[in-house]
């Protein structure tokens, strides 16, 4: 197990079959309670709970937890617990329950301590890294959330053990994405060696998080996908996952970049290739016109325009002029959109 | 009309009748959207935003618009007017509107400016102050919110104006309070300089909240009066104003100093006869029980034990360690709930 101080105030916990004696020695003497997906209760949560010695709250599973309703029903919960601004708060799950917890304990009592259990590899590098606590509304995804960072993150692997292929080429996608805009190691480590290309992912975003924690400038590249991506999960309604709509706005995004003369034809070509093991589908309610419709709530638009995320090479994002993100027409837009309507592993 | 610059980026704008040109020139190229108090509208605000050509959103009033509810249907008329994450809401209302429109920014695409235009006393010298936002719950006042500097705060005295007179003495008993835990100057000035002692507050907050923004040590002594304040609140179902609340809690809880010794009797009679002018009165509600169950979830509560702020002279809260609070068990409070009862104040 590798411990990293990210900064004086986040532990990073990261390594295989070390949770319960990490977490029981980090708990000792702090009144805890344990808010789990509910899926993992039987698998995982119930024993953790009783094994820490501290009350289990169940999370809704699925993205349509991840609401204001659900979030005051919960914090009925905690004031009925009793939980003060003192009470840890241990978020266990994917990046739903973490991004709704860490939402919850960013506002009950203007902040109580986060502590977060990511269990899916998606949630490891991406989720539980920047601070980031989000719930959605009607008009977009994570359109309502804070800036809160967590006291620690205990990134276990072994339970991605239990977790079905589609989740874990959900975690591949983004870290792939990281590897896209900021680092071609993680690209060549993913291919052989696994568990060094995540701690890389997780540790490259995390440094371009504490360079921009609150995503003026540099931290806007790992937006990159996201701009399609967001727009592709809405239109799904949330069935596409995070992951497969990251995957292909960073294929669509990695086009664009293309398109506008950027990025070279065959490194496009590459890119697309490393993605062919993603079964990548749009969703059926696509359109062109409802991607637009659905892209207008982006939280990187600024009124009327949008912006994107744009590469010139694998592992390197262009900086704009700090910017990290260029406004496109969509008239500019317009060959992406039709690429990916026409294109092959869209089946 | 004098500026202040707070911090880096909090600008404060004080004095009276400069509010339109001031905050015209502010906004110049902004987008803008101009929340009011519905009370206001007729008033002032639809005029305001006219002349400032901004759109203008209703605020319900009073005490139960400062919930979940609330909050999240004006964050969809916000997300139908296309507002994003550059958006300046200019709160423009009492402590109700502030603490609501305030947690609406903090948490709208994780944080869209924020300017403040308080236009009741207390607003100017309480809520505007301290970057505190916050939403009401059923098991609370304020168990929701944020830490969220506002960009700019604007406070025109000419908006006191037209400022009922028991919302006046709301103001003046929180200057009061400021006072009583940490300058004696503001109790002097109070009598005769008035505005000088409405500034002479205002600055006094700032710097104590600027030395512990997360209140973690000395920014709890502006919480004097407030343990018994907020739940007596609580108990009036809010038709006790914050300011007469706050009032009464900081002669009980003087009381309480000098019961337990620390403040001189002579002192204590002093601060009574100076909120003699204040038409303090208990909530019909008021049980010694009421109080002790509505106490149980005030937010600097740990665990079963409750905490107060309190002082050994006008204008010093004893700092207890660090902490700027002290443990009271249920017992040592008993003679200040009889108190409060038997006191000729409360008719």
């Amino acid at each position: 197990m590798k411990r990293v101080q990210i900064d004086p105030s986040i532990d990073l916990y990261f390594g295989e079959n070390f949770l319960l004696g990490s977490l029981q020695s980090y708990l000792k003497g702090r009144r805890a309670l344990l808010l789990a997906d509910s899926a993992l209760l039987e698998l995982y949560a119930v024993d953790l709970a009783k094994k820490l010695g501290v009350e289990l709250v169940a999370v809704p599973s699925g993205e349509e937890a991840k609401s204001v309703a659900v979030a005051e029903h919960l914090i009925s919960k905690l004031c009925q617990k009793g939980c003060d601004r003192n009470t840890f708060f241990l978020a266990f799950g994917g990046g739903v329950t973490t991004d709704l917890v860490g939402f919850i304990a960013s506002i009950y009592m203007r902040g109580a301590p986060l502590v977060l259990i990511p269990t899916t590899l998606l949630a490891i590098v991406d989720a539980s890294i920047g601070a980031k606590t989000a719930v959605n509304t009607s008009y977009g995804k994570n359109l309502l959330g804070t800036f809160y960072p967590p006291k620690a993150i205990f990134a276990d692997l072994a339970m991605l053990a239990t977790l079905p292929s589609r989740e874990l080429l959900n975690g591949w996608a983004e870290i792939l994405k990281i590897s896209l805009v900021c680092d071609i190691e993680i690209w060549l480590l993913a291919k052989e060696r696994k568990e060094e290309a995540i701690f890389r992912a997780m540790k490259k975003k995390i440094e371009i998080v504490l360079k921009d924690p609150k995503e003026r400038a540099i931290r806007h590249i790992l937006n990159f996908g996201h701009t399609i991506g967001h727009a592709l999960e809405k239109i799904s309604n949330y069935q596409l996952s995070h992951g497969e709509a990251v995957a292909i706005g960073s294929v669509a995004e990695s086009y664009l970049s293309m398109d506008l003369g950027l990025l070279e034809p065959k490194l496009f070509e590459q890119i697309q290739h490393a993605y062919s093991q993603f079964p990548l589908k749009l969703p059926k309610a696509y359109t062109k016109e409802a991607l637009l419709a659905a892209m207008s709530f982006d939280k990187k638009r600024e009124g009327e325009d949008l912006y994107f995320v744009l590469i010139d090479r694998i592992g390197h994002a262009l900086p704009f002029e700090g910017r990290y993100c260029k406004k496109v027409t969509p008239d500019e837009l317009k060959n992406t959109l039709n690429w990916m309507e026409s294109c092959r592993f869209y089946p």
